[in-house]
């Protein structure tokens, strides 16, 4: 998506650590014209697959999973980050290693929110390393439902979990996949 | 507004302890095209009031947030939460007290995201003693901008928070406010 590409380098800043900091349009604030924009982008994409659900993580996943439910108008669950294992009820869970904290947290979603004849869209902000997205399949598979594919707001192209998850067979469509970040600019595949 | 009573009652539940669990449609499920609707309405409330962005705090406030902002036309900010008062860097900061957990938290602002001329219009999911607002509040005053207003899906009426904020000379706009919630029903202001 050519657009997200140019708000990128026009808003975006490159911190040590290969941090892209893009708080100031799509995360902590949000330029809620331009995230309408990229859910409908993100509708585009998937229009033909009989989308019934968006899923996403809490908290960075919400915004734009809210414009890609919008566009596609169908509902959108986020799964709830928990630093404990010891969740209960009736609740679908994965383990997610967060590479950025260096630790593991578990997301649930309640057992109700998702039935077999489901057919799932994961949402998030950002693809890294793809731990917070094959713990999204995991639960919708558990469920039993159908995970469609997944759309993605940036892939940082330059670690491996977008190839690990297209090598698995799952779509991933990214509305801007970044190949270098340096101190002097960010170039897109 | 009407249609927010009536959802409240076909699809939302009431649990011990004055919960009101409304997860299946304004939570952690969102019915975004009656989202939607519900930004809308908050547009309409607030249409004179020239406001320049939307603040709210992770996690639940972002998707209403969201909505409002697409109806406004104007970026929405959300406050992180932090366990550590020992926050740095130049953020705008506020402390609040959790009934639900008991515990106090920080919410922070990156204070590059507000300005003196802001107008701020304070969204959340719901609005039970007020503190979350009001910590809001003072992260706006902080920075020497204006608050419009809050506009809240949800006003548990029976607590103070809402009484105490209009006391305080601040605008609170609650798409509906319940008076009384018991095992058999919900009563509405």
């Amino acid at each position: 998506m050519k657009a997200l590409e140019e708000k990128i380098l026009k808003d975006g800043s490159v911190l040590p650590g290969n941090i892209l900091k893009v708080g100031s349009f799509l995360n902590q604030q949000m330029d809620v014209g331009f995230l309408m924009k990229m859910g409908k982008e993100i509708a585009r994409l998937y229009k033909k697959e009989k989308i019934t659900k968006i899923l996403t993580v809490e908290a960075s996943g919400i915004a734009i999973a809210v414009v890609a439910a919008a566009a596609l108008k169908v509902p959108a669950i986020f799964a709830k980050k928990s630093k404990s294992s010891n969740v209960s009820g009736a609740l679908y869970s994965a383990v997610v290693h967060s590479y950025t904290h260096n630790t593991d947290y578990t997301i649930t979603v309640p057992a109700d929110y998702i039935s077999s004849d489901d057919r799932i869209l994961l949402v998030d902000d950002f693809l890294a390393n793809g731990y917070a997205l094959m713990g999204l399949k995991k639960i919708v598979e558990d469920a039993g439902a159908t995970v469609v594919g997944a759309a993605i707001a940036i892939e940082k192209g330059f670690q491996q979990g977008g190839d690990m998850l297209r090598r698995s067979g799952l779509r991933v469509e990214s509305l801007a996949i970044i190949d270098e970040m340096t101190d002097t600019g960010v170039s897109f595949r």
